[in-house]
């Protein structure tokens, strides 16, 4: 009878200590991210000693010297480069943009060209504009009303949609496809309503595509501000004959050698099974990418801290991984997955964090639902922590292609209220995110880590 | 046998009905208020047209009458003008403070007169130092080291602490109470660390009270920027010897007639069970008192034009109370609790947004188990808008005075990161407010008053 009672009596102490251990484990991470974190002293660094970190670039580069160096600094069990070769666009001399209502009758506009447009010839491109808010508009106008013309899209972001990555999804199309699409009509130009849900004066760059159309026929795309799109919507309403000038002196150059960077903790029970968090390093070249992706990069960079200074030895092997070219090209994300198949690595889980640094609110899960009810499981032991958002979903652009039918990816949902706010344009600064909020989303990371670690993938 | 289908039918139909109505009029709710919501506009206006509002000023007599008149323009039953005594406190000319490590060598602080505080000689004071982090640390240093010095509270606000308002409670008893304790040694003055979580150049000011102490013993208190105190309590360390000097040419004035702004839509079956929503109408003297609280302020008028716009005629008598003197006094809550007892006005329910415009993230309730339970069997509805914080905790200051055994009395739950950076400062001002936040805000105020005003307070 002892011996069932000790028994007994060790297993619920067993189960008492291990709640005991989850909830006093995320405490610490908390706490430490909270009191002794790093992420913002680095997004200090990458934002304003380095600043925008388009692919191909100085700051990109400077950006992967870097945080190998701090990564290096970490201890942790080995830290790499991983090359990639990567597109180089530049931007060149910076665009400009007028509305013409009469011969030397002129109205500046904010503009941006799109990241992988070409320029406009040297001398710029005047023409007729015509508004469409969709593709279908643009079939119904057909050549004859197109052709020679610069298509306006002018779609806004659907202000009633709570989530508002979902009111992005419902309009990037036209900045992504718009060119391909207004090429067919005989469109010699486009510009695109920025992805913004405020009204301001701030155009946002982005990628967009010219699917296989030879060189010679490709248009120039750009994007305007919200605030001049309502503008220029309103003059082409009081007089259609109004035109648009614009010039932008881009350019795509040859591909160039760049790196993800990897660092490691080895795990100790199972280390060929991989648990992988990251960000992506590059950026757009407007502001200086502090929320997209800086944000993401140094919460992935703390997590692996974090669950060092909480005394946390994993079982499994824990990769920080700084994804290059996320924004054009994901070239970085797709070379360390097939690096992965070919090592035949076991990938069980991965994490990104590319949403921006606000309050985090949770994750969402691209999982069975076997995992989808172990993560559920966990909800209380975050709640102190206000995370209460755990919904199946996607997860991230880098880590997407790790995807397997068993494994696990997720993304980090910090509150998205503000952050096309600053999506791709020149106010996606360092003074935009605030210290705690980022910490909180490094913390968060990492205790989705340390459980999924320490339960296993189902 | 048809009789009782049909019975049975209607039943389902109404629950049916029921279920669909509440989700689809938070639907409603929440789209107008993100689409064609007021908050924005009116908030714009009292923060940059007229600017802040401290209790007795022309800022807050102007945002009466400009509050008062956008009421009148929604059609409500009643507007009115409850009048109440205020006092006046006035901060005169901008205070100087520096830091003298000798004779002739000065580092300027960042200094700013508590509320409530009386002026320093007109020739400043100038004193030595005597750092504490609380009130125990100062009894025990006693007499012998405090008399004739300027005693420096520096107690940091907790950053592990997760609500910031939690960390803002564990503080303030330095800047309220500090003065009154600091006397009893013998303290010239008193100086405090600004109530901020971030390091950074602006003081923050807020109440402070001197107790029954007479007028010729009060001593003069002032808040001095995070920075600032870090850098104080250094030099601190390395010479006890250094000396403060401050001057500031704050006023206690005689009270002045002043007033609560109020709007009502008459409960088309209880027009005698009141529901309230409000908040302060007085801010600062610093920023321009954008989240603290022009934010409640305006969702809470919003609260009642987003019930009107959504075609809700509500069973009981809502109101709008826009508060006066909650900053420095608490007059006009404690008057509007007070009219309503002589009146014998049943007020079953009333919610206050006095927390900032942030995010909404649920709402805190002092009420009974029967009315926190009925709420929890909301929390699906609110799902949709990430609306997930529903607990026991205190409501708000104005509101609190209506207290009864039976009512419910709530507070919006905002994010709070980024409270503390802007709470009674400078940077309180209409930019850090973002639209969508505040829309967000005004529409979760607005579905709990029509689930409350539909289903009862128990």
């Amino acid at each position: 009878m002892i011996k069932v009672a000790t028994v007994l009596c060790c297993f619920f102490i067993s189960i008492g200590l291990n709640a005991q251990t989850d909830e006093a484990v995320l405490k610490k991470i908390y706490t430490t991210s909270l009191t002794n974190g790093k992420s913002y002293d680095w997004l200090n660094h990458l934002s304003i000693q380095i600043g925008s970190r388009l692919s191909g670039s100085l700051g990109a580069e400077r950006a992967v010297t870097y945080t190998k160096e701090e990564l290096e600094k970490l201890g942790l069990d080995k830290v790499w480069l991983q090359p990639v070769m990567v597109p180089r666009w530049v931007r060149g001399a910076k665009e400009y943009a007028y509305i013409e209502t009469a011969p030397g009758k002129t109205n500046t506009v904010n503009i941006c060209a799109l990241g992988g447009s070409v320029a406009t010839p040297s001398l710029g491109i005047k023409a007729n504009i015509v508004e469409v808010k969709n593709f279908e508009e643009l079939e119904t106008l057909g050549k004859a009303n197109v052709e020679g013309k610069i298509v306006f899209y002018n779609r806004p972001m659907q202000p009633d949609l709570i989530e508002t990555f979902n009111a992005y999804g419902g309009c990037v199309n036209q900045r992504y496809k718009g060119a391909v699409e207004a090429s067919k009509y005989g469109a010699i130009g486009v510009i695109v309503r920025s992805m913004n849900l405020r009204l301001d004066d701030l155009p946002h760059t982005g990628s967009m595509t010219y699917d296989d159309m030879p060189v010679e026929k490709r248009i120039p795309a750009a994007a305007i501000s919200t605030n001049d799109a309502e503008v220029l919507s309103t003059m082409l309403q009081l007089d259609k004959n109004i035109k648009l000038y614009f010039k932008q002196n881009c350019k795509q150059l040859a591909d160039v050698q760049s790196y993800n960077v990897i660092g490691e903790i080895t795990g100790s029970q199972f280390p060929s099974e991989y648990m992988v968090v990251g960000g992506h390093l590059d950026s757009w070249d407007l502001g200086d990418g502090s929320h997209d992706d800086g944000a993401g990069v140094v919460q992935s960079m703390d997590v692996l801290r974090l669950l060092k200074e909480s005394g946390i030895k994993p079982k499994r092997s824990i990769r920080v991984v700084l994804f290059m070219n996320e924004e054009n090209g994901l070239r970085g994300g797709n070379k360390y997955a097939e690096e992965a198949k070919q090592k035949n690595e076991n990938h069980v889980f991965a994490l990104e964090s590319d949403a921006g640094g606000f309050t985090p609110r949770g994750f969402s899960f691209d999982c069975n639902d076997a995992n989808y009810n172990q993560v559920l499981s966990w909800q209380q032991l975050f709640k102190p922590y206000l995370i209460h958002y755990f919904e199946k979903g996607g997860s991230g652009a880098d880590v997407s292609p790790l995807k397997t039918k068993t494994n696990v990816l997720a993304g980090l949902r910090p509150d998205s209220q503000r952050y096309f706010n600053h999506h791709h344009a020149s106010n996606d600064t360092f003074d935009a995110v605030n210290k705690r909020e980022l910490e909180l989303g490094a913390a968060t990371m990492a205790s989705l880590v340390y459980l999924f670690d320490k339960y296993g993938v189902k």
